[in-house]
Parts: C-alpha cells; sequence; structure tokens
C-alpha cells in the first residue's frame, strides 16, 4: 500500500475562539503541561501526581468521596462509568429527560437491561421536582438521574430538591455535571450526589479526553452488593479503584499526559478559587446576554433557568444558521454551537467556559455576531457592547 | 473544604529512559503536536485531520478496512470495544490464552454472557494452531481471539495458520496488536484478520489515551445483522462509526489533541517506513539479547518466538527484583516492568518500542543492569557490550 509521508502537512489548527458548547480555549499553562515527558503508569512520580489529582478533584467536586478519580475516556464514558457500575439488570431506574443528554442516559439504561422510567420535559426547561416526585410515587428506584446543566439546551436544574425525592424514595442520586462542573456550585456532599460525571472540556478548560466522576459511600455500597458483574471491563470501578486507591494495583494504563493536563487545569482552578471563578462565569454570562437583548435577540431559556456558560440564543428571523456560524469561524476564528435535535437551526449554543468566560470574548462575539448578522441583512440592534459594558460596571 | 494551591508544585517529571512494556519515550514532535492549540471536533480543520489519521493507519495496518479509527481510550478500550460489538449472549468465542492480556479477553467475554471456550497455553510459549484446530473441531464459534505480543511474556504468536483456523470454523479472527502494532508486521488484510486494536503508547511511541482499531468488511456485517444491542454506548462502533465515517454525525466529543499527537506518531512511523522500522526493532532485540547473553543472563521465551520489542529476561540469582528496578530508575532513569502474575519476582521485562529501540537505549541498559547488578553483589559475565556491538556489525 503506497502512501506519501510529504502529503501530510505539519500540524497547524491557527488558533480559535472556541464559544461553542466545548471544547473551550485551553490555557497555555495546561497545553505546557501537556507536552511534558511521558512517564510510566507506576512510576512513584506518577503515583504522586494521581494522589494531587484526587485531592484537586475532590476540592472542585466539594467532595470527601474518596473515589474521585478521572476516568480514561471522554464525558460520556464518565457517563457509562456511572450508570454501568452502578445499574443491573432488572433495576429500576429514573431518568429525567429535558434534552440530549438525558436522552443518551436513557439509550444508556437501556443497553443494561434495567427497568427505565423515562420523566420528558419540555427543552429549555428545567426539570420540575413536583412532577418527580409524582411520577415515582409507590415506585422504588434504585437510582434517579438528571442532568445538571444540557449543554443541548443551556438549561440549568437546581439540584436540591432532587437529590431529597431520590433520597426519600430510597434511591441513589446521578448528577450529569458535564457542563457545570468549574462553572457553577455542583457541591457533591451539601447536596448529597451519589454519584457525578463531568468531562475536561468545558469549564475546567483542558483538552477533551478524561471525564471526572466522583462516588459516594452508598455509591460504592451498591457497587460492592452487586450481585452479577459489571458488564464494561474498563469501565469496572471495582478494580480501576485499586489502580488509584492505596495499592496500586495495575488495571489499565493511564492516559499519563492528559492527566498532567488536568492536574494543570485544576491548579489553575484552585488559584482562582471557587467562589471567584462562579462568580466570573456569571458576569460573563450576565454581559452576553444584555448584549444579546440589546441587538433584539431573544435567550431560549427564561431568564432563572439559564446556565452561566452555555447560553442558548434564538437565531433571528433571516439569519442563515449554518452561513452565520461558518462566517464566525472563518472571518473570527469564533466556533459557537447548532442547536441539536429538535432545537437545530432554531438556536445557537454560545459558550462562556472556563478560561474562555471573560470580558475580552463578550465583546469580540458581540461585535462579531453583529458584523455578520448585518452582513447577511438581518436587523440588528444598536448598543450592544454598551449593553454589557454597563453589565460590567453594576 | 480548604486547599492550599501552593502545595501543588510546577509539573516537572524529569526525564525517563522508558524500557517498560510501555509507555515508551515519547519523541519532541509529537508531544509538540499535542501542545497544538484545542479546536472543535467539528472544526472543518479537526475533519480534515480525522481523515489523514484514518489513512495512516490504514497504512500501518496495512488495510483498506474502512472502519480504521482510534478509539477513545487507552488499549483495554480497543480490546472492550471489539469484542462488545462483535460479541451478543450466547454466542461461542474462542479466545487462546498465554498471558495476563488473553486471559483479560476471556474476563471480557464473560461479562457479555457469551459461551466462552478458553484454550489455556503455557505463558511464555506461543499458541499452538493444531491445538486451536483440534479443541474446536464440530463447535461453530463466531470468534477466535489471539495475542499477537504478549506484553506479559515477550511472546511472538504467528497469525497465518490461526487465521485459516478461525475462518475455516467459519468464526472471525480477532487479534490483540497492542504492542506489536509499528514494531513489527500486523498486515491485517494479508493475513485476514477481521477485528484488531493496539494502543498508542507501546510502538508508537505516543502517550497512552488512544486505542487505533479496525474491523474488516466481514466484522461490519456482523455488526450490522446484531440482534440485541451493542452493551456500550461509549464503544458502540455502529454510530462511532458516523462521526468518523462521510455524514460526521456527533457521537462523544472526540480527545483532540491525543489525536494530534497519534497523528503525528503515525507520520513518523510513515517517514521510517514499515520495513526500515521493522528491521530496526529486529535488530536492536538481537544486540540486546547477545548482551544479556554474554551477561550470562538467559531469556524466557525460546528464540523462534520472541517478540523485538517486548524481551523477558530471566531474573539471575541472587539478584532483589525490586531493589534492582528501583536502582535502575533512580540512578540511571531508566524504567523496566516486573513480571506479571505467575511470572512476577521471575523476569524483567525490557522494553524497545518505537522511538525506544536505539542502539543508544540498548548499550545504556546492558550497562546500568551490569552497574546495578554488581552492586548488588551479582556475578555478571564481561562483553555485554562487544557482544551488543558484534549484532550491529553483523
Amino acid at each position: 500500500m503506497h502512501l506519501d509521508p510529504q502529503s501530510f502537512r505539519d500540524l497547524d489548527p491557527g488558533s480559535r475562539v472556541l464559544m461553542g458548547p466545548g471544547p473551550s480555549d485551553v490555557p497555555a499553562r495546561v497545553l505546557q503541561a501537556m507536552s511534558a515527558p511521558c512517564i510510566g503508569h507506576l512510576d512513584p512520580y506518577f503515583l504522586a501526581l494521581m494522589d494531587e489529582t484526587q485531592q484537586l478533584l475532590r476540592f472542585l467536586f466539594q467532595t470527601e468521596n474518596e473515589l474521585t478519580i478521572p476516568v480514561s475516556g471522554t464525558g460520556s464514558a464518565g457517563m457509562e462509568a456511572c450508570f454501568v457500575n452502578l445499574v443491573e439488570p432488572g433495576d429500576e431506574v429514573v431518568v429525567c429527560v429535558n434534552g440530549v443528554f438525558g436522552t443518551r442516559m436513557t439509550d444508556i439504561v437501556g443497553r443494561l437491561g434495567a427497568k427505565l422510567t423515562r420523566l420528558d420535559f419540555e427543552w429549555g426547561r428545567a426539570v420540575d421536582p413536583e412532577a418527580v416526585r409524582s411520577a415515582i410515587q409507590g415506585k422504588a428506584p434504585k437510582l434517579v438521574a438528571v442532568v445538571h446543566a444540557e449543554t443541548s439546551t443551556g438549561v440549568c436544574t437546581p439540584l436540591e430538591d432532587l437529590s431529597k425525592i431520590a433520597h426519600d424514595a430510597g434511591a441513589l442520586f446521578l448528577v450529569d455535571a458535564v457542563t457545570s462542573l468549574a462553572g457553577m456550585e455542583v457541591a457533591v456532599d451539601t447536596r448529597g450526589i451519589d454519584a457525578v460525571y463531568s468531562g475536561t472540556q468545558k469549564c475546567l478548560s483542558c483538552p477533551p479526553g478524561l471525564s471526572p466522576i466522583s462516588l459516594s459511600p452508598a455509591a460504592l455500597k451498591a457497587l460492592d452488593s452487586r450481585k452479577t458483574p459489571v458488564v464494561s471491563w474498563y469501565l469496572d470501578m471495582s478494580m480501576v479503584r485499586n489502580y488509584w486507591g492505596g495499592d496500586r494495583k495495575y488495571h489499565h494504563t493511564a492516559p499519563i499526559n492528559m492527566i498532567y493536563g488536568l492536574r494543570e487545569a485544576l491548579r489553575i482552578v484552585a488559584e482562582e478559587g471557587l467562589e471567584a471563578r462562579f462568580a466570573r462565569h456569571r458576569l460573563n454570562h450576565l454581559a452576553l446576554v444584555a448584549g444579546i437583548e440589546a441587538m433584539g435577540l431573544s435567550m431560549l431559556v427564561p431568564e432563572a433557568e439559564r446556565l452561566p456558560m452555555l447560553n442558548t440564543v434564538r437565531i433571528p428571523e433571516g439569519a442563515d444558521d449554518a452561513k452565520v456560524r461558518g462566517s464566525l469561524l472563518r472571518q473570527f476564528g469564533i466556533e459557537i454551537g447548532g442547536g441539536l435535535g429538535d432545537l437545530a437551526g432554531k438556536v445557537w449554543r454560545v459558550g462562556l467556559m472556563g478560561h474562555a468566560s471573560s470580558p475580552r470574548n463578550v465583546c469580540l462575539f458581540l461585535a462579531a455576531l453583529k458584523t455578520v448578522l448585518r452582513d447577511g441583512g438581518v436587523k440588528v440592534g444598536a448598543g450592544a457592547l454598551e449593553a454589557a459594558a454597563q453589565a460590567y460596571s453594576r
């Protein structure tokens, strides 16, 4: 088989402004950490880094959970890891669905042979705890699952009531924090979350490739008392925990350099502090919304249910979805996301995640969007930048 | 929860000479590629990189298989991906076991509810095709699986006869090429391999984190005619292929920067050429063995069954396994591996993989091992370096 090595050019992705649903812009410190020399997965230096990474993850998740580790795969691997370890065939599982990622949960649960109760809510609205309470009345689910920050719609579902409802029903409470972690409070312990997973490429601003997860003592007890083996060897936490825990028993080779990057991203989070980081995400979100509304565009999600890091903007009449996104990318290097599922062609998803949540990006995006929309003949209100500036000066 | 960010030092793993069972030393070009700016998983530039990565992987696997992609996980995720896509509950699966990784295959097959036929062979010897032929006589297995290069023992099992035996029985032929790929011929198409997986951290000399796999048209047919869904959503190739294939349908976020690294590692392989690369691995292996034997040590595996990239050396009498490996690492920065399972404490596993397969490393290791053994009071023959030099000048 012939192949000309010269036909593959030197890598040069150029630079982007990543304001889509993830990945987000990665700071130079993280990229540099990832390019440090690879060492062995049982090297004493690496074992120490693993301990530090777990410590930093516990800080970020706000938990004392011993099993708090990065799964060796992207966010969806973390989702699968949580379900596959906690669900056995025949188990009753309740999944709240208000977007793509809740739907994905039901797909995974279905494959595991569980008895699925799927509770559907409007896409673009939060899950209604009272509806969940009545739906599970009289049932004895093993698990109640919800997406904290629906990346497909920009909706935040508050966790406190749902946690209580799940526990009152004797169930474990499982949360998707892929997009929320490091951009808003997840607070695993105070909110009684039993299983949670996230991704590195959202508000952590690390490249995609790892999925931080945390399991509570109650979740570990469920794992320990399984009657059937975990169907996935790769994600079987009853084995993986022995590598991350005290006895360092080899399971699979850890993704060394990705963990370098994650640790550096977590150091950056710790240096900023959680409260400051969450406040920054909130402020940039408010400025963006002020600008968007000044332009005469509107948000999909009611104000009280909006995420700070993922903003769904309704596509204004007359605008060509693909053309606008293409122009933003080509002319300004800005990536934003299109809608998924029923929301395709109806919304844009504008991320302000982690390192990318900055006044610079808010102003750049507002200016760029205005230019592109006007070039496309769409009427746009004036004063977007001023409105954003006002939000900052409040 | 309090945490002092200052207690986490700047990353500085120092430098190692990675001569264990993997990861192997990663060339600077690959590390640099990994530190390029992260871009979106649907960015036109990244989509083009995906195509190139697939082209380069097909070249390396020596296959025309359309589904030739990196799975978003380490080598064991590739193992799981192959089995989980091709095996349904009740299917008959034959696994040849002559080490840790064949054993791992049986573990995975068991979890899938398949009817497992486990054929055991001596650890440290190749699988005997005739034994496989008689064992499966009268059976109708869906799959026959074997490890090409057993990383736990240093044994190479030739594939041609087993491929014929599998196909004669109407089965698919599945091969673990984690350690062999890019260090010796795998030749997927000429050897009739239907499913194959590898890892990036062995002879590809890329950090761990991805698992290149390839599925033949016959394997895809088996996937397409499944009666039950693939139990893993994350590894379901009936969906993943739509992202890597023509219609670019989003499945999970690809590990962007890891793919940058893999592509660069594949470019390096293509520039060297497969034949030259395999010859280099073979030559350095012969030189190492010559030196080892000149020191009076012996190899675990009979000459004809040895792998070029993973050398199992019997631990000489009087040598303290852990102390010797510890001294090699502390004094010389050299990582080698200990034995696994029954071979723990009996052998050292010395890797000469990819970038790390070099005369420099062979000479350094021989000199270092001699020093460390003598320091530990073990008698060692003279002339190891001369013997290695002779192998090179032949």
